[in-house]
């Protein structure tokens, strides 16, 4: 496997994404940052990069000046091919408009017009660290991307999100934004090195596949919650999570244990905008995938080499 | 100082108030949770508490219903003799319609009949640890009950806020919510011992009376947050900023320093809620403030013997 080398178009038009959810500021603030760069390099009259375009977007802005996840609905919920193709009205909630701009922008979603890879940014205040999340485990480009370095970047021909966390939402903390500046710098810097021709080694991605979620235990009338995410388990994110193992502890002090069949691992613990979601954490399976090794499909290659990763979003 | 005796009157009615600020969850889940308690001893008859008369308060349950600081205007800036006496009509914002009823509840304000303590249960995403947050320095009650262990608790005949951080609004921690549990049962607990005729030894507190608050660089226009809090400020609450330190980290990387004269304590770093209200950090100078010994004035005692700081709310 490691010696297959698959050839797949080169990325050349990009999308950097933020304010996808208005209070995750992460991601507003490093796009603003480069929107003011873009201009700064626009009145020094810069060259431009030429081998790939980056498009710098605030999609949620309405949400961003309200510093709120979103106004009406979940904007990251939108990007269904049913919600973009339907009607508007006065009466439409704004993030189902916005989304179909987006797609006008950046799709539209499955055309061969799309952006080639949408990159959109995002906090948690899970002790996640840096991932990066995708719907597909046979897209070459985000695991490449990712072996190098887990909604909107669906409209792309590829995409994904960078999840970055703790940090609380409405917070802006320098160390997780250069962390992530940096994380976007080095992707650029990838597909850049792609679409010059470099030639990347396959090999072996660790990945957490969802598994399923849980939620708070609840009361039955009011639904509030009653337990939290136990201290053993607060900020574990990514630890093995075994049967039996603390994972609730109820306001009147008693622990309340997993009570799965196997040992799985917990992300996504504690995670502030899931509460009205009801996940409390979310279990996956690890597992490691290998990727081959890739390089820019020129015009010389015969098109039964290509990847077909490619065409499955 | 620490040989003189101060006679105070009995704490008989005590408020532990939280959900003041929708979103700041500890409070809300120490409430209920005490409310929970208190039904379940009603239902199994069990006898009440004889020296101290406890009221557990949600005070915003509309904010609470939606997880927000607040729906139209900040509770804890309603509390104002203007305001808590203002005309109320169909447009009067919920908040100051709920500082009147509140008043009605745990006051009125300055009044023989208002409550004798207001404990009012706050969060910040700041890294303070726990905090008393008063209005004076010569309010004994809050002196010794910080000293044992710095709004809607001025309805009291004394009255202190307890916050309590690093916690991202919107968010339950488990470690947390113990912390505040536990520090809310101590407080009652010290309540029934000074109500019982203990004498509590005076000595000194450590207070930090705040000088000034320090606004995020903006952008003339948008507004805009401009720099971050630096990264070796982040999370230093309570240490002392000296000129020329580092104070804030630019989006493009360049660190801006304290320019203040003097070194001054810094806190409330990076708190979520005050990015609007243009507060980055505020700054504070630390002394020790003498506390005597105090003790319940009984009925013997006599009036001219009474502290004075009583009657200062």
């Amino acid at each position: 496997m490691d010696s297959e080398l698959v050839f797949l178009p080169p990325l050349r038009r990009v999308a950097i994404c933020g304010g996808t959810h208005g209070n995750e500021l992460t991601g507003v603030h490093v796009v603003r940052e480069r929107l003011r760069e873009e201009q700064r390099k626009a009145e020094e009259d810069e060259e431009e990069d030429d081998v790939v375009s980056v498009a710098c977007v605030l999609t949620n802005p309405r949400a961003v000046q309200q510093c709120r996840r979103y106004t009406e609905t979940d904007l990251n919920r939108c990007f269904t091919r049913a919600i973009l193709s339907s009607a508007v009205s006065d009466r439409t909630p704004y993030e189902i408009v916005r989304s179909q701009e987006l797609n006008s922008l950046l799709g539209p979603k499955g055309s061969a017009q799309a952006v080639d890879l949408v990159c959109d940014l995002h906090n948690t205040t899970a002790n996640m660290g840096l991932c990066v999340i995708a719907y597909s485990d046979s897209d070459w480009f985000c695991l490449h991307i990712f072996k190098e370095a887990y909604s909107l970047d669906s409209l792309g021909k590829h995409g994904f999100a960078l999840e970055i966390g703790p940090q609380p939402h409405g917070v802006v903390r320098s160390n997780i934004y250069t962390f992530m500046k940096t994380a976007v710098e080095l992707t650029l810097e990838w597909v850049r090195l792609f679409n010059s021709g470099t030639v990347f080694e396959g090999g072996s991605v660790e990945v957490y596949t969802m598994v399923s979620n849980i939620d708070y235990p609840r009361e039955r009338h009011t639904h509030n919650i009653m337990a939290v995410i136990h201290p053993k388990l607060q900020d574990q994110d990514f630890c093995l999570l075994h049967p039996k193992d603390p994972m609730f502890q109820t306001f009147s002090g008693d622990t309340l244990r997993y009570k799965g069949p196997e040992p799985l691992y917990a992300f996504f613990i504690n995670e502030c905008a899931y509460y009205e979601k009801g996940i409390a954490l979310s279990l996956a399976r690890q597992r490691c995938v290998a990727i081959p090794t890739i390089q820019m499909k020129s015009g010389l290659q015969h098109r039964g080499e290509e990847g077909t990763s490619e065409e499955e979003d």
